[in-house]
């Protein structure tokens, strides 16, 4: 494509700063599912693509889709995109920066070669972050049968806005169970209504930031994901004896926290032995009755296990909580463990992995083959489709947070990588 | 005595059962400073001892006193009893004890052997937990020069309201300056009025409940109390990089969370090493931002470190404070310690330690010389004037807990060896 008109990164770049806008007050960006912001990004989302020509929809759920229709009689579609919802003081590019990319792409490929012979979309999923209600991937989830719909039904956000009626808020038909239904006794069997889970994605393409540190340090342009990790979330709950901290001697002590002390050693010291990919994380750790005079008699805390091999992930949970009941037992402690999460790796296609790498040698651009360690929409697509991802790099590999960054010309790099391998998928005979 | 009735053990029994009455609702007793239970106790105090004969008063700031003059032209006074107050959810052994063995011994002694050479006074201190207002000793401290009295005009509880306020619904004078001398700019050197200090007071005796499981594992009714402990502690801060638990490799990791288990893990061995009575405890740990998907930035964890000799302490606590530093260093983290609390170790009089071991080995009691690991409030008196302290077992070890408990048996080994302390003081020509 290197005669071709270039890529219209600048087009990309203000899109970037135009979906910014629309954030509630405060550093960052912070664009909650179904709040004002959320519906006014959305509803602006589809009238830019409107004006671009693409046929334009929004589901069920508040996923907003663009289309560009193909000239063969097939109903399979390139589905490419990401999730336009935030977390509380986010980033402008986590989520926002896959859709800006994929409508340039779209403008830029039907102004520059017309009609494509395969169906290309354009895909804003409503959320996937689970900032606001316990729910994540609610989009994406939506359309691959991760949830039929009744999960919605319990959930309220901090503030007890159940999702119903932020849904209906925002002009949307709820969840909700009608007054008929809920004497029928359906709320437990609630389901979305047409069926949403897309049959019709002959391949999904999501450009990502990487949202972590490894490009940067490398020094290349481009993250080709290999796999996205599977993840095991564990409660560890570890119960001692809570006493008197100046009369019980060191000898007769059941302290929760030294023995969950020895326990995250443990965990860093075999896991970093495991080596990458793996990674395994405590975040969060309470300790009761959490007085400084007081032994702690419990301590509760959180693991993060994540590999991007299911049999490495598994063996290395089983021996690592084989390990804390063995030292639970030592000093004279109960431990509970509950599991929370468990996700299995997601491998990428591998035919696109490959074109991937064949259009960063074309394009002259550095790449890497890595794992995602943070789940991604394409996760799900994953067990429908061939899916891919692409990374382009952040600085200081921070996300989360307004400090999130990553230049305009990494920026564009992925976006003509983006549009080079839609360009292949839709336009040539593959 | 032998020959002497017996000291009437039910009587303290049911003064004790009759104090445990004054509580706020729920589980064990709770009676914090200057509450509704508070002020009935005190009251109910002074009406016991008035009707038992002995000059009753309430000083400043609530201290209750029962005196029974001695024959002797001395104003020098043998003080003993305990603290009234308890924590939230408390028992009903812990300073209520001391009081109620107190009042039985006066009561008993009076009228066994009458007036005694030297004037014994029976004290209920206001108060000695901190568990309303963030102060400790403030019954002993305004009698020993701890406390000024300005410390407590900043002070609110957790509801808000004043030390002034709370003193003056219990009928107080309160603490708070008057106008006049508030426009005086007087607030900053407000002085309880009458100097406070008590200079006659000729010893201190206290008789407590263990609130330790050392006289219960090995077996003796009576702890004789060589020093009680002084103590460090200090806020410890650990911060590293917050940073996306899966996209972080392990080996780019700044763990706050990590680093402070291997401090946490540390201290425990040196204390363990350093052996008894050496404790060191980590009560308290707080993990910012505390996701479960992101590595730990920020820990702040407190420390509380006793021991019975000064040099010593002080010796443990550089080296450690030394370790963290190192540790932290290793692991890129930075470290911020701040020091909160400073006790020196308060040894016992050495001829009264001696008298009490001479009384069990007379009333043929197994006793036990040891430290107190639990601050109390004869730890002020240390420095005035000779002091004592005696033990008896607690069950578990448990105390600040409905669960505290001594049996009978216990609490009457106590009184006699109190009352035999006493007979020694304030009757024979010593």
């Amino acid at each position: 494509m290197r005669q071709d008109p270039p890529v219209p990164a600048g087009e990309m770049l203000k899109l970037l700063d135009e979906l910014a806008a629309f954030s509630a007050p405060g550093p960052g960006v912070t664009r909650l599912l179904y709040t004002p912001e959320w519906c006014g990004v959305q509803h602006f989302l589809q009238e830019r693509m409107t004006g671009l020509g693409l046929e334009v929809r929004m589901d069920q759920v508040g996923n907003v889709y663009g289309r560009l229709a193909g000239s063969e009689a097939s109903d399979k579609v390139i589905l490419t995109g990401s999730h336009i919802d935030t977390v509380v003081n986010g980033g402008r590019y986590d989520g926002a920066y896959g859709i800006a990319a994929a409508v340039t792409a779209l403008h830029y490929l039907q102004a520059t070669f017309g009609q494509p012979l395969r169906t290309l979309e354009v895909v804003s999923f409503c959320e996937e972050e689970g900032s606001r209600f316990p729910l994540t991937f609610w989009g994406s989830g939506h359309v691959t049968g991760l949830y039929s719909g009744s999960e919605g039904l319990d959930c309220a956000d901090a503030e007890g806005i159940t999702m119903g009626a932020a849904m209906a808020a925002c002009g949307l038909g709820g969840i909700a169970v009608s007054g008929a239904e809920a004497a029928a006794g359906l709320e437990g069997s609630y389901r979305f209504k047409d069926s949403p889970v897309r049959s019709d994605v002959a391949a999904y393409v999501e450009l990502h930031i990487e949202q972590g540190i490894i490009l940067e340090r490398t020094s290349h342009q481009i993250g080709v994901v290999q796999a996205i990790v599977g993840q095991r979330r564990y409660l560890v709950k570890v119960c001692g004896t809570a006493n008197h901290a100046g009369t019980t001697p060191m000898g007769l002590r059941q302290d929760a926290l030294a023995g969950s002390a020895e326990m995250l050693l443990a965990l860093e010291r075999s896991a970093v032995a495991e080596g990458d990919p793996l990674v395994a994380t405590t975040g969060r750790l309470e300790v009761s009755p959490g007085t400084p005079n007081v032994i702690p008699g419990e301590v509760q805390f959180t693991l993060d296990i994540r590999h991007s091999e299911a049999g490495m992930l598994e063996r290395f949970c089983a021996a690592i909580l084989a390990e804390f009941a063995e030292l639970s037992g030592r000093r004279g402690l109960t431990l509970a463990v509950q599991q929370q999460l468990d996700t299995t790796p997601a491998p990428m296609d591998q035919e696109l992995c490959e074109a991937l790498e064949e259009i960063c040698l074309g394009q002259g651009k550095s790449f890497r083959s890595m794992v995602s360690g943070a789940g991604h929409d394409a996760q799900l697509f994953a067990a429908l489709c061939p899916a891919a991802m692409i990374f382009v790099p952040s600085r200081g590999g921070i996300s989360h947070s307004p400090g999130e960054y990553s230049s305009p010309e990494e920026l564009t790099a992925g976006l003509e990588v983006l549009t080079a391998l839609l360009y292949r998928l839709a336009y040539t005979e593959n």
